[in-house]
């Protein structure tokens, strides 16, 4: 039978590309799923997990657990979200057989968590997708959680200083930046960065996207339905100017899961200390990337730089 | 029998005036204490665990259950703590007979916390005497939390602007300004606040501490031995220019505890919403007191202004 | 003859109470007004040099030369003004036989500062009654300007955290919180303070005011035309609430002209060194009074508490 | 005879590399400098006044008028200066024959700035190689100045959150947050800048230096002189983090003023709106490239990002 050696724990707010993600991860056998947690982000937490039973039903995977997080950031203030996941998170494309929410846990995300990582100790490889208030709020309440981690990987911040959530700001951090800032200086495990510039610079060209979507399986249908609207969305010029340019398409949570799941997919990184700005007019949720030492911290986080081939997950 | 039907929960840094409202509590029949919650403020939790539980011993209580909270303000970095507790926060008068910590419960604080009200909906008055982490973990963790609550009384905070642990702010809210800032906007049930320039201007005379003090009671005894040094520390004249020239003692977790078993102690308070400032240079940690309506905020506390007579608490 | 002995340069945003306070010192035939200079505030600079030579004509004084200042704050951004004194700021009661502005002096406000103290060394008094940019930008030009002055007196700032502009800050302050910085920090002459507490609580009752204002004279009538605005809008409720629940009339801006005028007129200051917010969310442009020491620093400023008897300025 | 039909006004904190600027505009027939204004910066605004007149010395151009400037940053408090450039700004070289300060003109740096561009309207380009108090407390004088340049060619700044004076400031920008963001967002003209990250990507071999260096003439010579102490601290390995791991010699003045001289030097630049970052924690000083118009702003700035083949100054 197959080996199943790699334990994830999957940190999300369910958007389409968490959608992507998560299916990306259920798609290699050699990975074990062994809880999902939600988080305010993309849409509402209840959204979140609606989202996430979706992407399990249409997998086939609704055995895996889902636990309800944060509602809110730390300071409990939300930023704005723009309509790119759509109202819903997953391309406002509603199913009728949607599972409910009487699937959920009744155990808080946040302790499971804690739970789940004490009970696999050095085994976990926690990936989160999402803004990080129940990474956060896990290790403020059980400070030896990251001691237990194999590694942690994350989707968020940028490395240098543009913005998609504002001038200066990734949304992941930008929807709250305490949450950023605590897991970057508290999670001294190690620290795989998946940061805004380099999901725009490695987008996926838009044939691929097509060939991807056109395949004749439920889950490729799945994808093609809660897609649609964002591939839309994300053809919009004005976008294309917050995403630097790029002319793809940016799958922005695949990367930290790819990385996770098969850490020869990343080929090149930079290994510095990292922060996060809190108090800035126009700068608060930037990411800080210490290159030449001011900072005075010995942690250094693994930040993505170059990705192997052309990147094509198998869903 | 004693009716016992004002139940408290009570939330502790436990340095020498911690102890004394514990005490003044447990000195009421009326009362009833469900839990002691700590958490870091004027020396570790872990001190703070031993404290509580010396406190307990000395009043023979030590049936009340004790938890371990958080063991570092929200974003993790605490500020600097005086002496004025001494490095144990109880006067550094060490107890060869202190109880050990085997006898905490296992229970993270805030999930304790949590609990303990959902369990007593509508009849915990929740007494706050340190940095408010435990408190801002437990709402984001469970919203619906605060409207369970009979009441909220925090010493802390200030509302002219005076401050003991900087030019501008109080020593608990300083140590912990997100954690202040969660609390007083996402804690939506009555509250009471017993602020810094409030206890600075209610001080006890000298005289009546030595008469307190002097009193033949295993309490008495106990109270005068972690008493000592604070004492020595409040004579000291830089001091009394940050106590804003008063020449008496201050027991400033006293005045919330005395509140919370006694609402007609209070005879005079202002009703307005607040705030806290979390950015400035030397305002971080401050009070926003906001009397003219600037920000559009519905919920008002209420910030104790006068006091009813002299205050005399009975060990 | 009378001997002009106290030698006066004046600096406003000339609104009503400037308008008022500048009447107050030209009544005085001890006082010599060196010059007046404009500054943005309580309108644009160019209607504020309309307004003080409507005043100077009014009080036949029209010899006193008038110099244009800076247009806009330090850093370029106003903060909105509301409509207490008018748009015109001087009550909307236009005058069609008002002066031009080819009466204004050619050499611009800050370089007639730096000019007129450095000829009259050691016996100016300056007086401050709009936001401090003029006198900010003076001594950063020329270092030297303080150490030449005999006093400087401001209406300006808080000493309780209570504000008009925002909920934490004095509109002269909040206009130009950098200049304001820069002035208590750097003019280290004998500095008097008239913050806005202490306004609030010094206010005149109204039955004075019309009293005052029913004087037959053509100075009485042009203050009764200007005054008719603002007393309309002091009455409001909502005002009444940011005047700290005064009910009476604040002339802000005479405070601090009687202080330079009659330094008998203060009957008890407090002492200590000040300075002010800069990067506050709700504190910017709060001044610091640092009772404590907090700051380290040296210098400190006179802080007006309370004074002579009623005050009853003679127009 | 030469038609010298490029007025500049050049603005300095006369370190090595100003001195190199400098020099590289004064070999040029066809530049006409009006004049130098100094401003604190490297080091103190006295030697930066005395190592301007030593450069002009050895250039036997001490015609040119010297202009003393703002001592301090617009809030007044200094950033702490490193010892690239030696004590004196100069590489600490001194020479007995310097000539003194009552070369400088009595007319203050501020004042200068206005009446020169006034006196050559539409004429003359400014070129800033050092914090940018002058021209922020000009503007604020005379806010029609701007309108009258030519083009504004400045040192200063990053564009991707790299920095030199502190983890994300650039050090002219960082010595004068303040200043610079009211350059940048006053002066409407067009606008150059010659930012950190571009200077180190552009630096020029050390083989070259040698080369340059070692030519036989009294200005060779006394570059060689000021130069030594810096090409000593620039192969310090430290340094070479700070500077973005390159290996050659960065004059970061050189190009602003090589691109005021000849524009044909920049081949390629982004132009976007930008701004300062006056009140972040870790980017304080930052400056703001707005890629996709979050700030709505409509005055754009060039940022330079190519240059024409090897930088060869001629001096
Ligand atoms: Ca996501
Ligand atoms: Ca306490
Ligand atoms: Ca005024
Ligand atoms: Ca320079």
């Amino acid at each position: 039978g197959v080996k199943m050696n790699k334990k994830l724990l999957v940190d999300v707010d369910c958007g389409v590309d968490d959608a992507q993600a998560i299916m990306l991860a259920l798609g290699d056998p050699s990975v074990q799923i062994l809880g999902i947690t939600c988080v305010h982000g993309n849409t509402t937490v209840e959204n979140v997990c609606k989202n996430v039973l979706r992407v399990l039903q249409a997998c086939r995977k609704l055995e895996i657990p889902v636990f309800k997080g944060a509602d809110k950031p730390i300071l409990g203030t939300s930023i704005s979200v723009g309509n790119f996941h759509g109202q819903d998170g997953l391309g406002d494309a509603p199913d009728a057989s949607a599972p409910g929410l009487d699937l959920l846990q009744r155990e808080n995300a946040v302790s499971a968590l804690i739970r789940i990582v004490d009970e696999n100790p050095g085994e976990v490889s926690l990936v989160a997708m999402g803004p990080l208030t129940n990474l956060a709020l896990a290790v403020r309440m059980d400070p030896s959680l990251p001691g237990k981690l194999k590694g942690l990987y994350i989707m968020g911040g940028n490395t240098e200083s543009r913005g998609n959530a504002s001038v200066c700001a990734e949304f992941n951090f930008a929807a709250d930046p305490e949450a950023a800032f605590v897991v970057l200086n508290d999670y001294q495990c190690p620290t795989h960065l998946s940061c805004w510039e380099f999901t725009c610079y490695s987008q996926l060209p838009w044939e691929f996207c097509d060939a991807w979507l056109g395949q004749d399986s439920d889950k490729a249908r799945f994808m093609t339905k809660i897609f649609h609207h964002s591939m839309e969305e994300a053809k919009n010029e004005s976008l294309q100017d917050v995403c630097l340019g790029c002319t793809g398409f940016i799958s922005c949570d695949s990367y930290a899961m790819a990385a996770a799941v098969d850490e020869s997919f990343i080929t090149e990184t930079d290994r510095y200390p990292v922060s996060v700005e809190l108090t800035g007019t126009h700068t608060r949720g930037m990411m800080i990337v210490d290159t030449s030492g001011f900072l005075k911290k010995t942690h250094k986080a693994s930040i993505m730089k170059k990705l192997k081939g052309c990147f094509q997950p198998t869903v």
